[in-house]
């Protein structure tokens, strides 16, 4: 079946990059399927051997979701990466699983269309592994999450049989709707082989704008006012508090700073236009009503692609904490916009009882309630991790409705703190699922379920 | 548990409207729980003593999904009818299951919200009924169907144990999201209990235009240049053929024509406008240009509430079909926009050949790619069924990409046409879920599944 060069061992495979998990190489065998009849060899294989699967896509996942281990074996989709179809009439992209996110937004530009979802991780995350994270990014707002955005996927079950759920129609009522049980699942049911993605029009131009403010309380407001004011043509609205913004734009080569780095708090706001008219600037006028109103006191308009590409670098270039401090723990929680000053409030103060060497970096995308929380620390604190998660988790008690994982997923990492946000019962049909459609428990063990 | 009045049979059943299915009540007995636990007790009893549970919503389902038979109980949701909580800044509607769709409507009103599903059944339709068939409806194009519109539900299910999935928050990746079990599940997994539904900004003015054109292919350049211009602001686009316009505009009080009955195809579009400038009516350009490039070859744009909701109950009123003839057979099938000119005329020419004196009539909600089909005909020409059946499932040969249910579902209608959309893998996973979660199979019996 394989040839040998779709099987990497050995020094091949120490040469590779394990990405965002330290553990994914670890089982030591990656197998490297070009069709979905080859993932499904794979599969009934496995499954008959009893042998775990740990699929790949992008590696960019923050949950330690691909991690494998001696007697497993990892599948990668990466050669599994052609886009298919772009049909501009029925605004859909057909892709095979493995295909960058970034080579769909480019193959869908030439036909002015965009994905929806779109994440800081675009050029490395894969179509297979967006839906298996449900993916959120920094347009949910606008658009939603993964799962808002596709309209039909293959999926190989462990037995190895080939579940074909490729719906291209707008609507389709015939039965279950299958394709949500693989989506969100982390490879736990099933790899996900090929996708139908639902396209959208490009905007002809978007704004981008970076805002401070004396209070989480006055962007909430300011929130408030910039979706009354551009309901859907508001794509993105991203908070970050000063020790991000601060760290960030401190990296080597950052450039001029789009605002000074002593304010309280910092806002982007991104529009989209579609039907632009010359000259005007919706967004610059929408801050001018905003600063007069004391809800900003500060804030700046990108005027060109490289103002624009710094405000988001300050955004998305979170990975430069890890750089900094050769290790990081990632939160990713999501609350009430409400319930959001008090928590942060109250972590931060409990931090600085407990760690105070380590104080949290907090960004998120607020538009949706998501809050994220990462700490800077030597490698060889990590095995101080149950601190932070005391400090993190603890904190969330009497704040109403959480989530322990807002967009990340459960993996291996969350899976302790799962029963935080869902019910006995809840996990009970979980597991139910599981056994039933994986009932010798192959597909990506140890990830969501305990193993 | 159940107080007398709880459980209805015998006179005071037959009183009751067996609403669009004519075997709703068959099975004689009719229990009303008033709770999320008296649910639970009826479940885990019928559980024990192997008794089909058959659920009612606001009985508007159209493919015998609420038929109940001698041995089973009926259990309506009618009882739990409450809008629990509209929250305003997070936009959402909590509601017990039984609630009206335009009680949710009236509630979110208040606040200048509504919810984005909108269907012609809103009278009647229970939210409970309309996530269970992840109904479709009049504004698919920019809100999505039910489960677009639903972060959250409650379900009893079959064992009678009470799985709460009531998530309020915009995102939750913590573990696999199961609502989507439920959600067009049509009550054969578990009875939904309760919901919260996602509500977005009324529009401050909405714009109904009726138009005619010479061709299909000419509403559909309409339909892509309406979406160009109008984006997110446009609402409906739904299409109605000759025969379906003069039929339900000739129904005793319609009134003044909105448009002459004799044009070849029309179509009604609707747009939202959040910030209306004083003045002016960009549908009404827009029109405007659509008729000087001959896309359109006549037009209205209502002006008033009066011409607004003529133009709605032209395309509304399918009732009224089966008022004329005594019963009426529907089809909900759905097909790329592109092909459906094609299939209406294949499918004229067949009746033409087998059943004349039965023309049909088209209609549907055409942005989504849902096309309607509707013979009416006596009643004593039902059993004649199979003779409609094959014209309309058999023009869709060589068609492409359809489907035997765009919104409606399968019910105990069309399971035996199911497997015309959906493979045997696939229907082997949709059999193995059902057993998993209901291994007796009492929750909705002979719906979607063979019996
Ligand atoms: C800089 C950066 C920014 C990020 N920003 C965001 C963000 O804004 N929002 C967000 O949601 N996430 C974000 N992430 C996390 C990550 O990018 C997403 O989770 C992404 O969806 C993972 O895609 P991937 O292809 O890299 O998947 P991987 O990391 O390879 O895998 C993720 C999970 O999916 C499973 N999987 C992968 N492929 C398949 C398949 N074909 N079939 C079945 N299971 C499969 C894996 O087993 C694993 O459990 C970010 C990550 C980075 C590094
Ligand atoms: C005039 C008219 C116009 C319509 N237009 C549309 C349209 O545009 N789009 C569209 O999609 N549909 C349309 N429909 C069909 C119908 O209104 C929808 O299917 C609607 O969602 C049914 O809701 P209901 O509360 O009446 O459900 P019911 O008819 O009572 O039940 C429908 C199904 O759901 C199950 N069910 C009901 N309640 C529950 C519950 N609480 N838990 C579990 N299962 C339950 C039932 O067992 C049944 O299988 C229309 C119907 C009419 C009469």
């Amino acid at each position: 079946m394989l040839r040998p060069d779709q099987i990497v061992t050995g020094a091949r495979l120490s040469a590779r990059d394990p990405g965002y998990c330290a553990a994914s190489l670890d089982c030591g065998v990656l197998m490297l399927p070009e069709s979905t009849a080859e993932v499904s060899t794979i599969c009934s294989h496995a499954n008959a051997a009893g042998i775990g699967l740990v699929p790949h896509g992008g590696l960019t996942g923050l949950v330690e979701g691909t991690a494998s281990h001696p007697g497993q074996v990892a599948i990668s989709i990466e050669r599994m990466a052609r886009v298919l179809r772009i049909d501009p009439d029925q605004r859909i992209a057909v892709v095979e699983a493995g295909t960058v996110l970034q080579d769909v937004i480019d193959a869908a530009a030439d036909h002015g269309l965009m994905p929806g979802l779109d994440i800081p991780s675009r050029g490395s995350a894969r179509i297979g592994g967006l839906l298996s994270t449900n993916a959120g990014g920094i347009r949910v707002l606008r658009y939603g999450m993964a799962r808002q955005n596709v309209l039909g996927l293959e999926a190989v079950l462990a037995n190895g049989e080939v579940l074909d759920a490729m719906n291209c129609l707008q609507k389709n009522n015939a039965g279950f709707d299958l394709k949500h049980l693989f989506i969100g699942a982390e490879g736990t049911l099933g790899i996900i082989t090929r996708a139908v993605i639902a396209l959208v029009p490009r905007p002809r131009e978007t704004r981008v704008a970076l805002v401070a403010a004396e209070r989480f309380e006055d962007l909430a407001k300011l929130l408030g006012a910039a979706r009354s004011r551009f309901d859907s043509q508001l794509l993105s609205f991203e908070v970050m508090w000063p020790e991000y913004y601060r760290h960030t734009t401190a990296q080597a080569g950052f450039g001029l700073l789009p605002l000074a780095a002593d304010h309280p708090i910092y806002a982007i706001l991104e529009t989209g236009h579609w039907h632009p008219e010359p000259g005007d600037c919706p967004l610059t006028e929408f801050l001018g009503g905003a600063f007069e109103e004391g809800q900003i006191i500060d804030a700046t308009v990108a005027q060109n692609e490289a103002q624009r590409s710094a405000i988001w670098r300050a955004r998305e270039d979170g990975d430069s904490i890890e750089g900094h401090f050769g290790a990081c723990i990632d939160y990713d929680i999501g609350m009430e916009l409400s319930a959001m000053p008090a928590y942060v409030a109250r972590l931060r103060a409990r931090i600085a009882h407990t760690a105070p060497e380590h104080p949290p970096f907090f960004y998120g995308h607020i538009g949706d309630g998501n809050l994220h929380v990462t700490f800077g620390l030597p490698p060889e604190r990590l095995a101080a991790r149950a601190l932070f998660d005391d400090a993190v988790y603890g904190s969330l008690d009497g704040v109403g409705a959480t989530t322990v994982s807002a967009e990340h997923g459960i993996g291996e990492e969350k899976r302790a703190v799962l029963p935080l946000s869902r019910d006995a019962t809840y996990l009970s049909v979980m597991a139910q699922l599981k056994a039933c459609l994986d009932p010798k428990g192959i597909m990506n063990p140890g990830k969501v379920f305990p193993r």
